[in-house]
């Protein structure tokens, strides 16, 4: 994991997550972002789908990626994540995305995004629950 | 539209759909046969969003791709469609990808997918509403 | 087309754009970005194609989207698209996409991409070739 | 691995993956077949990049998908595959896909993709190269 961040989860860049340039398409990115929030919650704060069956859903509503080198087709990858925010109903992701082989690790995009959480019912905006910010204050502190 | 067909629907391949291979992704077909379903409904059924608030999903329950030649990006496709069969809770689509340019039209893929309707609220298999089936029978009479 | 913007392309949602919040995944808005970029390029450079073809190759360096409200399967949409800026081998475009209705058009999203230009051959950075910077100054001061 | 296959790889459905229907989208299993097969051949002869590094690219020439039950998000699956059928420059993959938990496994779609080998300068069809065939057979019938 790199320095300063709280979880990573690896993958390896899939064949239908390329592009005619060769390289991975721009919008896979925000997969991969994703799949480690997903992975992150999971570990932290009991999963995504916990948090929904508590009647909560939490939007996305800002994301930005900076690809710092081409990704290919295979590419063992590893995205760090943690959260850097946490006020009311909002907080944020920061990444960093690695290519990684034996021995080393190349960082190839870095990143954030925002997120909001909203009643299910009402999709009205509401405070990340207590139980919820607690976890995830657990897993920045740790 | 290529005789036998009773819709098509025209878009053009966007570069999120092509592969490292330098055509486009397997995959996309499935996406490309889905909008020209959704549009057949919409000309004929009063839109696949009226289906579903009169309680009724659709289920795909098999689809079939033969890809007959690579498909490039911005190469400009023909999708047509027909529903060929439609009996109790099941029905089937026809396609035809034709890759069409100023004067000719060039057969790129074929296939089929099969549908099933559910009562949305039970998930249990329901027929094909009186309304729905005439709207097609009508549209595949013309 | 939004004011201060010299290009839109109009699409609609389509249904494997959505995900299980009901609501358009947040990666479908850059395949959206692009498409508008690839009509841009079309109508007023030649083409990405053309481009491609004169040894040029434009990489996504950064994407930014900021997601104002809720999207939805079959919502219809204009991305209006300009480029801002443009110097040596890097461009930007800047978005924003709209719901359209029979009479009025609300703002769902908006953000801004950047660009390099590389020579397809050595991969490096080269500058935006005058014809193509010429076509771009054209429709941007029109 | 469920009984005839000779390899099996796992992954977790990704939020980006489900559709509005709150279920993966068909087209999604075209992707998993696709990643298991690069895992099958990576596991058994060499790699899909070893393959195309010897000037041989494999084209799909024919999908099939039967949905058997709704996958929903996280769900956890088994993609089991076989080479059930190689001659000339032609070989189908068969796939299993199950859910699979704890204690037992779940069959939830089944079917096969047709490929043509093709040589990568002049994409004429070509034989099946000896020393892919014998990793395949050999993989096969252990």
């Amino acid at each position: 994991m790199a320095e300063g961040f709280s979880h990573a989860t690896e993958l390896s860049v899939r064949f239908a997550e390329t592009d005619a340039q060769g390289i991975a398409h721009n919008a896979s990115y925000l997969v991969w972002y994703e799949v480690a929030r997903v992975d992150y919650l999971a570990r932290y704060a009991g999963g995504y789908k916990l948090i929904r069956e508590r009647g909560i859903e939490a939007l996305t509503t800002e994301t930005h990626v900076r690809y710092l080198g081409a990704v290919y087709f295979d590419d063992r990858l590893r995205i760090n994540v943690r959260v850097s925010d946490l006020r009311g109903a909002r907080f944020r992701f920061d990444y960093l995305i690695e290519r990684v082989n034996d021995d080393h690790a190349e960082p190839v995009a870095d990143g954030w995004t925002l997120h909001a959480t909203v009643d299910r019912a009402t999709l009205r905006p509401t405070r990340l629950p207590d139980w919820l910010r607690e976890a995830i204050e657990r897993a920045e502190s740790a």
